[in-house]
Formats: structure tokens, C-alpha cells, sequence
């Protein structure tokens, strides 16, 4: 038999853990199934609070010593015990739930075998306001406690949470549904089965209820989870009691082997259908609706036609108040980091245009003049290259939340992957309905975005808005709508925001491809003569404007000299190695690809544009991102004149194959959709 | 080692077979994988059209004698022949791919293992002008070929379709993708597996690919038909090559037993995204448009979330042109029946109002006449009761196409159940989302079901569009705009459709609930003068709207006095006496439950209002439909006065358990939501 689950209840004052304890202690099925731990407290018996075994320090520390607690912690002035008694529940089977601090439960998941956490919380000013209410504590006391909240659980620990800011039967209903969801441990059993999606099987027996099971693997230092339609098999041909079936990709994502102990949840069904429904009927919702409906959804409690639905209607209507009001329900959702900082700095940028590689710029700036930017980015997914694939060609990028941190401690900043870091249920399923069907989900974006910078611990955030004919923002009016929603979005959720709008129409920059921009970006911070002077003006204004904020900069002028003088004087070129070296350096860094194909001008004329979709695409036929020297090396400028045969571009590749490819695609290209236009008024005066 | 599948492709003339098979074979795909099978024509050998093996009519019939063809037919004069030498490239498991004819389906079914038929088809207009530009026939033969068209496959031969209306390229491309999409028979293994969606399991070794796979179960005088997404084993522990596992509840539809062959396709992925796009961005489609749209649709080419965005936009925006160009694309993709009649009736309801069974009584009205009214009815989803359960305490309703047609031969008309006959892949979609978010489908209802009758030969249509503050239609200026849509949309479909709006405020009859309600109608059939005169009045109405299209009748106020004398005659019961018997009678016919309870007025007063919905809840709450003699009977009219204690209602059921929870339910409902209100100011007066 496998050991119980240790259900350990924490959350800050206020949130009303002892009530819904209560709660769970009142309600049957509850009550049966799980074992309520009682704490041992050096507080005198008859004292208001929780029913607990009160013992003298001297006691206390006796029985500590004699091994008489599963763990102890101190707050408050008093000492906290859980029984070592509890171990013999969880090896006879049992479940246990206890009231616990967030400080032990790094040292109770190596003390316990299946450790679950779950935080109680509630919006801060629900918070607040019960414990001003109670008068049990001093002010400084409960500021003291709420400024703990922001201490971030351990990422190896299955945590779960319970949000009790409604009225108390409200809450107890939720953790309560939240604690007959849990499963007991499951033994994973990877199943030979390629699937389009998810899938799980697990015995009858085993059946909690509903379609749907959150399994969470702790393994290797780290908590991965995923949510699977369950399918319930009802002989043990497939799937014994006690065990749960597992798609091989499924099983690969978790990264357990088989054998593993999963901890699973019944993901319950949604409650919160009207506000779906009122919102698909075209009316705005409040942002406390958007807070109740959008917890549902992260807890995947929709049907994904049902998200698909709400979105349509969302990219259709969603007026700025609503944007903001999204912004701060999701900006409340999201797990927070906080930085012991007076201000810490942030960069997005909508859609981009290929080579314009600038956060690899900004953010050595930045951190050179000293402020704190732990940016993260995304790979490319339509493009021949994202941040972190540029990124990647120096250092590693797939850096967890405590590595990030770690960074920003020795180099004020880091450039790293955002694909682990901040993953939204909500977005994945908008990513997979908006970009198949072209939907417009610009607005939607603006407060996924900056919810996401203000769940992450930003202050101060600038938004580059590339507009032009092949951008996401085709028109100057629809950029300048969009910056303001962006910087009043901002405001909202008390972050100060610059939205500037860029020239979207042409490549910045020469080389397009992971390696190529590196070499782009590197010449700028190295200050050579012939650096791409265009990639270095974008990137000196987004620091000038970063810098301006900072007090002893205080204006766009001074950013623009600080910012200058940082990359002349080399001390830009500092920080990105200090950021490079403490991300993790590449033993050999990857340069652009030795195999290259030079495609040359048809006829004499005028460069009259670059298309920099049709670039990107010679650069992905060539192997971008995937390989990283990949990429497409532009030889002439738009408005420059060139000469029949002289080299306009050049593809690079780091195989033969890759270097064919490319080749074939600009040859099939050029009949079609050239990637450079060259003026045909002289080719039309050609013999 | 399974016989291979044979592929007949048949269809009209200039629906381009010749040009498809030439592509299929000049692909090499397709030429590998399928035996071409040659015919042999009483045609000499160098006359233009396919290339075939000649014989004269004499050696064509002494090979026939001698046992030499498979199978063998006539047409245009000649004699076709397949060689018999066909069976052994099955039994050798080769697929053979033949040019036939319709004709020949239902004993060639009976002659090769697994047939699948492919049926090539185009819109009427683009066959008349292919075969016009053709000059080998004379116009009457023409005509007779396209008038052949309307013969209906036999529903037991799993029939695939192309539509071969663009450019022959894009036939050759349909067909060919169509072909290879098809698996090699596969063993049925029903899976000890419950799940929430369908599901189906096939070994790596005969994945043709994409996700989802339509099975067919050739079985027991039935073809039925499932898609269901793939699951593929990698290794043969679930499913072993040449077999295809499938969840319970799938297998378990599809009705074929464990061992049984089914014929599976890999459904194609979508083509036609970007009309999907565009009706989601708002546009309307053209009538081409959507033909091509909803040919993939229901094809099950499109993910649910895509269906999802695709039906809110449609549900939001669909002017009255795309609701009559949806309507004619809809039908012409639905299997059509065609009537040897000048008129065929039908008759639609939208909503529906508690006890409003009128069309078991319009129906033997205008039978009676001798008119034909082939009526199907749902059952009911959320009321408590549908036709088609009212029906069932009478007689079978669970028909096939072929005996719907035999009660219409024998009786003039049918009032069967829907469920089997007109399913539709996207109706299901639309209800899944509609219906839990409570979005207005009424307008993409009306091409909906106009398409639906149309498609089953209906010429003259009535609907019923009740209007009050419970119904789906709310106001009386949206349910006069939507039966202005109704007739429209049914002029674009050449049909005579009326709709009539009709009041939705209060139930009508005296019974809730299958058999209360065919009470009521018995005794209006049966000239009783205490039946209830709204039920009949209003049935009455509808008959005449039917009656007086007719030539001899002419007016409504003829029809009218017909719909009466048929009623007053006791021909109407007669008629309806027929209909039961060539349904299939019940032995002894449902009556309403015996176990009751009587709901008594709380006080002296007026009747206000009936709230149906509430009433219908009672009737569901004692068992209603599933308990067919379940039911509420109402003991007192709007307007009428009634007194403390008297019985105002009365819940039937058929087993106590019924009786009690029906009581629960209005003791329940009383506190909250009275059923019946009784005017409150006798109440405030009383002591």
C-alpha cells in the first residue's frame, strides 16, 4: 500500500484558513477521509484561536528533542509542533490534513512521502480588512505578516489553491471540493499510446469524478503538471487499481519514470457558466467577475469549446476598462514574484520585425547603469528567431524561477526563456483558436501581458509597437490606440508603462537568424565602426526612455547621453558577458553557419523595399531557429542602388542541406514574391 | 489475412467518374494500392469513353451463363460486366476500385466481403451543362439519367461522397485523398474503456494518418457510422495490427460484436480554413462559400474549438441572405428523399409550449385528406415531453428511412422519432455550445431545419413559432421577423413554408407529460365534448394553413371548415388509427400513471398566471419522459377562480417512488416558484 497524501493548509492572516479547517472538520465525507491533525502550541489552553494541545517551552523543547514532532517552526513568539505520530497515518494509508506555515514546507516535503500543499488566499484588501477587524495583533505586526505573503512556495512542491474571499460557506464549499478531489497516489504507468491529445487512464476503483484529472509529478527537483481527460477503464486489462495510464508524450512532459507516485485531482466542474455565457452574450463583466471567472478557468473547469466561444467574443469586444479590469483579475491569479528593488524593469515587444534583435541591447544597458531587468522572452514560433534562441547561441536560457533571481543577484539581469516561467492555460488555448483563425487578440494581449510583467515583479515596463503592412498593427491609428491602452492598462495595475511605435516596415538590422543577430548585436556593444546603426539608434531609445525613469536620469535627453556613454565606454559590453557568464556560458558560442548560398541582384536598380516575412522565411527554409547559424545576412539597404549580379543577400547554414534548402526556397521565391524589391523602371529600360 | 475492400464509385452522368478514376490511376499512390478493375461493355472497342474490354452481346451472356462475372448490369442499351476474376485480388486482401453503377450496390453487397461505395456528385446545375456539352445523348435521355439521381443508396452499405463541381484537379485531389484515406478492414476489439469523448485505438502498423478516423459497422441490416479521434499503440499490448479498439460506449453504438470488420477512414484535414476565418471576422459567406464550407465541416474536418468560434460568429451575425444561402448549401449536402407525390407536408416547431401536442392531431387531419406528412419529432431534451415520446405511448416510433416510407404508402403518414433519420454532425456542435451558454440560435435554426425538411422531400411547410416571456421567442416583434425568415428562406428553397406566431404564455392542453398529453388529443380525435377546446382550436389552425394549399381547398376558411369535418367525422381518428398500426402498435398503450397527488390552492382567489416551465419541471420531477405515463394534469384555467383546498393540479406517475418525488418538487417549488399563481389580492384581504 502506498503511503497517504499530507494535505498541509497555509496562507497568510486573514485568509481564513481556521475557518474553512472547520469547515472541512464539519462535513462528512471529509471527515472521514482525512485524518485532522492536532498542533501542539506554547499557548495556554483556554486561549482564543484554534482547539490545540497546549505544552510549557520547556515541555515543548523536550519532546523535540526526544523525536516526538514531525516538524516544528516558531512564530509569532510561540513554538508550533506537528505529532511524529502523524507518520503512522500516512503508512497505514491514511490522509492527513494539518495547519501548517509556509516556512516548513521545504523541510516537510523531505520529511513526508506526498506532500500537498494548499495555500489559502484572498484578494489583499479582503486580507486586510479581516485582520484590522480581529484587533488581535498590532498594525505593525499584521503588515509584518501580509509582507510575508509574497515569500514564493518552494517550485518542487505540488501546491494547490483555495480562494476564500467570498463568504465563509462559499469557502468551506471550495476547499472542501478541492480536498474530496484529491486522489490518493497513483503509480505511473507510461502507455505505448501516441495521442493528438493528453490522455489518462485510470481503474474504476480509482474514479473520483468528473472528465478531467490535474496529476502532478514531483521528481528531479522540480513539480511539473499537466491537466488530462480522464478515461476510466473498467476490467484491469489496461490499468490496475492504484495506477494511472499515461500517454507517452504526457508521461515525457511530467519527466517521471514509470513506477513514479503521481498526485492527481479531480479538476471540478465549472460554477462560474453565466458570467461565460454573459460575456459570449456581448456585455462587459465587472473585475470581480473577470476575478471568479478567470480562476475557473486556469483551474480548467471549461470545455475548450467553451473557452473557444468566450475568446471569439473577447477579441470582438472588450472595452479598455474591461482590459484593465482583466489585467488585474489575472495579474491576482498569477503566482508573484517579489524583488527587494525600487524598481525593476521589464521590455515587450508585439509581434516584432525580423533582425530587430534590441532586448539584447536594452537590457545590458540597463543593467549596466545598475537597475534590476530580469527579462525573459519567447523562441521564435512563425519567425526565424525569438530572443532566446539568439540568447541561446551565448548561454543557456532555460533557467528556473530561482535561477532567474540568481542573476539578477550577480548581473542585474538576465536574458532567459519564458516557456517555463510564466505558462498560461488561458493563452495556450487563445494561441490555439486566434492564430489558425486570424483573430485579432491585440487588446486580449495588452492585459495577458502586463499581468504577466506585474505577476513577475516589474515596475517600469516599455512596449515597442511595430507598425507597418506585414505587422500585427497595420495601420498608425490601431499602434497609437494600442500604446495608450497599454500605458492606461498600466496605470491600472500601478505599473509605469511606455508604449513607443516603431517603424514595423523593414528588417532592422543585417542578419536575420539566432547567430546573425548575435553578430549584429555584438558589433554595436563592441563598439565597431560598422555596426547596423539602425539596430543601435531602437535600442538606445528604448534605454534612453528605461534610464529616464530612474531619478538621477529624470529626462529622455539624459537617458540618451547615460545611455550612449554606457555602450561607447564598453561598460554595456561588460554587463552582457557578466549576464552571460552568470546564465550559464556556452562552452563555444554558435556563430553563423559556414555554408553559404548568395543570392544576386536580377537587374540594376533601386533597393525600393525588403520584405521581411518572405526574409524570414529564406531563413527558416535554411533551418532557422533550429539551427541556430542559420539565417539570412542582408547585403544591401532599402534605398540603396545595386548592380545586375552584385550579392544582395546571403543565406547561411550550418549544414549543406540547410544551404540547398534556402537556396531553393529564394529560387522559388524570386519567381513569386521577391524578399527584396528592386525599382523596374530601369529594368524596363534594360535591352 | 482480411479480403480487401471493394470500392465502387458511382454517380449521374457529368458528374466526371471517368476523369476521377483517370487521376486516381495516373497517382501513384493510388495505382499501387488499388487493383483497377476493367469492365467488360457489349461496346465495340474503339467507341469513345472509358477504355474497357469489348464483347459481343452473344459471349457477354455465355460468360455470364459460365459463371465469369462478379456481377453484372445493364444500361443505355449495353451489357457491363465485372469479372469474377475480381474475387481472388480480394480474397488475396487487394482493394479493388471499380466503375459502377448504382444499381448494382445492394447485390454487389452481398457479393464481396466489404464494400465501400464512393458516389461522385456535383451541384444539378454543374451536371446539366457538363452533360449538355457532351452531345453522345439525346435530351430525354438526359433527363431520365438526372432524374435517376434521386435514387437512394441502400442505407445498408457504408457510401462515401466526392463532390466533383471545381476543376478537375481538384476532383482528382478530393478523390484521391478520399482513397487513400481509407483503411484495410480492421477488427473490431471493444476496449473495457469509459470516456467522456469517443475514442478508438489502432496499431502504429496501420495508421494512415491525421486524428480522426470515421468507422463504419456493416451489421445486422444497419450501417452504422462513428468518427472518432486516434489514439495509435506503438507497441501491440493494447490493440494488435489489423484491429481497432474502441471505448464502450462507441462500440457499443455502432452495434457491430467483438470480431465484427469495420471499414475505416482517416478523416482529411480542413482545406477551407479561411471561409472559416472570415465568417469569424465577421463577413458574410456566399452560398458557394458555404457549400464548400459546410462540405467539411460535416466531414469532421474542423476541430470543435474552430466549430466553437465559427457558430458564436454565425450565431451573432448571419443576414437574412447567408441564412438562405446556408440553407440551400445545407441541403444540398444532406442525403435526399424524394416522394412520388405532388405535395408533402411537414410541419416544425420552435420551442415548443408544456401540452402543445398539436401534431398529433394535424397530422391525421391532413392524412385523412390525403395528404402525404411523413412527420419526424425529437424527444424531448429538457421539456417533458416530446412528439416523439407522446407518440411512443401509442406505437413504435424508432423507424427507419424505409419504413417511414412504407407507413406513408400504407397510411399517408408517420409520426416518428428524428434521432435516426436527419442527424446532423454540426446540430450536435451547435447544441453542445448553444445550449449551456444560453446563446440565440434561432436564425441558424431556420436554415437548419428548412434544409433538413427540404432534404426529405417536404414541399409545404407549417411552423409554429410560440411567443411569450418563457419561450425562445420573447417578444412579438422577434417572432414576427423570424417567421418573415422562415418564409424567405423557404421560397429560396422552393418551398411554401408558413409560420405562424402563436401564444407561448401559457400551457395548452390539460396534460404535462406523454400519455396525459395523448390523452387530451384522443379526446379531441374523438369528438369528446369536454376536450380541451385551445389544443383543438389550435391544431385546427395549423390544418387549415396545410389544407388550403391544396388545389380543391384553396382558402383558409375552406380549410378550415375541412380541418373541422374531418375532426367531426371521425375520419381524422380513423387516420390516426392507421398511422398506429403501420408504426407498429403497443400492445397495450401507455396510459398516465396511476399513482397521483393532488396540488390544493392555498387560497381563495383568481388564477393568474401558469408558469409552463415550472409545470413541466413537476412533470419531469415525477418521471417525465422516461416514464411515458408521468405527468402534471391541470385541474384549473387562467382567469378561472378557485377556491382554498381545491385541486389545481395533480402529478401522475407510475410508481410511488414517481408520485413522491413529483410531490417533493411542488412542495419544494411552492415556497418559491408557484406553478400556478393565484391573484395575491384575495390573499392580502383574507384573515
Amino acid at each position: 500500500m502506498r503511503p497517504g497524501l499530507f494535505v498541509l493548509v497555509v496562507g497568510p492572516s486573514g485568509a481564513g484558513k481556521d475557518t474553512l479547517l472547520d469547515g472541512a472538520r464539519a462535513h462528512a465525507a471529509c471527515a472521514q477521509r482525512f485524518h485532522f491533525a492536532r498542533r501542539v502550541i506554547t499557548r495556554p489552553a483556554g486561549s482564543p484561536g484554534e482547539d490545540h494541545d497546549s505544552q510549557s517551552e520547556a515541555d515543548f523543547a523536550q519532546r523535540e528533542e526526544q523525536g516526538g514532532f514531525l516538524i516544528t517552526w516558531r512564530a509569532h513568539g510561540l513554538s508550533y509542533g506537528l505529532p511524529s505520530a502523524l507518520r503512522d497515518v500516512l503508512d497505514a494509508g491514511g490522509h492527513v490534513l494539518a495547519n501548517g506555515s509556509r516556512a516548513v514546507v521545504a523541510e516537510l516535503a523531505r520529511r513526508v512521502p506526498h506532500l500537498v500543499v494548499v495555500e489559502v488566499t484572498a484578494a489583499s484588501e479582503v486580507l486586510a480588512q479581516r485582520i484590522a477587524g480581529r484587533g488581535r495583533e498590532s498594525r505593525e505586526q499584521v503588515l509584518q505578516r501580509l509582507a510575508r505573503k509574497a515569500d514564493a512556495l518552494p517550485s518542487t512542491v505540488h501546491t494547490l489553491r483555495v480562494y476564500n474571499d467570498g463568504t465563509p460557506a462559499e469557502g468551506v464549499d471550495a476547499f472542501v471540493e478541492l480536498l474530496l478531489g484529491l486522489c490518493a497516489p497513483l503509480t505511473l504507468r507510461p502507455l505505448a499510446l501516441l495521442t493528438q491529445e493528453p490522455l489518462c487512464v485510470v481503474h474504476a476503483d480509482d474514479f473520483v469524478e468528473g472528465g478531467m484529472l490535474e496529476v502532478a509529478a514531483v521528481h528531479a527537483g522540480r513539480c511539473e503538471r499537466l491537466r488530462v481527460p480522464v478515461v476510466v477503464g473498467t476490467d484491469g486489462q489496461w490499468v490496475p487499481p492504484g495506477h494511472i495510464g499515461l500517454d507517452a508524450r504526457s508521461a515525457e512532459r511530467l519527466g517521471a519514470p514509470a513506477g513514479a507516485a503521481l498526485l492527481a485531482r479531480s479538476v471540478a466542474p465549472a460554477r462560474e457558466r453565466d458570467l461565460l455565457r454573459k460575456k459570449i452574450g456581448g456585455e462587459a463583466l465587472t473585475e470581480g467577475e473577470y476575478r471568479r471567472l478567470m480562476r475557473e478557468v486556469v483551474d480548467g473547469r471549461f470545455e475548450r469549446t467553451e473557452l473557444a466561444a468566450f475568446l471569439v467574443s473577447a477579441t470582438q469586444s472588450l472595452s479598455d476598462g474591461e482590459v484593465q479590469s482583466l489585467a488585474r483579475a489575472r495579474a491576482a491569479l498569477a503566482q508573484t514574484l517579489s524583488w527587494d528593488e525600487p524598481m525593476v524593469v521589464d521590455k515587450h515587444a508585439i509581434g516584432g520585425v525580423p533582425g530587430s534583435r534590441i532586448t539584447l541591447i536594452v537590457v545590458p544597458i540597463v543593467a549596466a547603469f545598475g537597475l534590476a531587468m530580469p527579462k525573459t522572452s519567447s523562441r521564435a514560433i512563425t519567425s526565424a528567431a525569438g530572443t532566446a534562441d539568439a540568447m541561446e547561441t551565448l548561454a543557456r536560457v532555460d533557467l528556473t524561477a530561482a535561477e532567474v533571481a540568481a542573476c539578477v543577484r550577480s548581473a542585474r539581469a538576465c536574458i532567459a526563456w519564458n516557456g517555463r516561467l510564466n505558462h498560461s492555460v488561458l493563452d495556450d488555448v487563445m494561441n490555439a483558436i486566434t492564430r489558425p483563425l486570424g483573430l485579432d487578440s491585440a487588446r486580449w494581449a495588452v492585459a495577458s501581458i502586463l499581468s504577466k510583467k506585474k505577476a513577475a515583479g516589474a515596475t517600469h515596463v516599455v512596449v515597442d509597437l511595430p507598425c507597418g503592412p506585414r505587422t500585427k498593427l497595420p495601420t498608425e491609428a490601431a499602434a497609437h490606440e494600442l500604446a495608450h491602452l497599454f500605458e492606461r492598462t498600466g496605470r491600472a495595475l500601478g505599473l509605469e508603462v511606455r508604449a513607443l511605435v516603431t517603424d514595423g516596415s523593414r528588417p532592422i538590422g543585417r542578419g536575420v537568424g539566432p547567430a546573425l543577430e548575435v553578430r549584429d548585436v555584438l558589433a554595436i556593444l563592441g563598439g565597431r565602426a560598422d555596426a547596423a546603426q539602425d539596430l543601435r539608434a531602437k535600442a538606445a531609445l528604448f534605454a534612453s526612455h528605461i534610464l529616464a525613469w530612474h531619478p538621477e536620469v529624470g529626462s529622455l535627453a539624459e537617458g540618451h547621453k547615460v545611455a550612449q556613454d554606457l555602450l561607447d565606454s564598453g561598460a554595456a559590453l561588460q554587463a552582457f558577458e557578466a549576464i552571460i557568464d552568470a546564465q550559464g556560458r556556452r562552452a563555444e558560442p554558435v556563430l553563423p553557419g559556414s555554408w553559404t548560398h548568395e543570392v544576386l541582384a536580377s537587374h540594376d536598380g533601386r533597393v525600393e523595399a525588403m520584405d521581411g516575412w518572405a526574409i524570414a522565411g529564406l531563413a527558416r527554409a535554411a533551418g532557422a531557429p533550429t539551427d541556430l547559424g542559420a539565417g539570412v545576412d542582408l547585403l544591401c539597404e532599402v534605398g540603396q542602388r545595386v548592380a545586375r549580379d552584385q550579392p544582395i543577400l546571403r543565406i547561411h547554414a550550418s549544414s549543406p542541406q540547410g544551404r540547398d534548402a534556402g537556396q531553393r526556397a529564394a529560387e522559388q521565391m524570386a519567381l513569386a514574391n521577391p524578399a527584396i524589391l528592386i525599382g523596374s523602371e530601369e529594368e524596363c529600360l534594360a535591352p
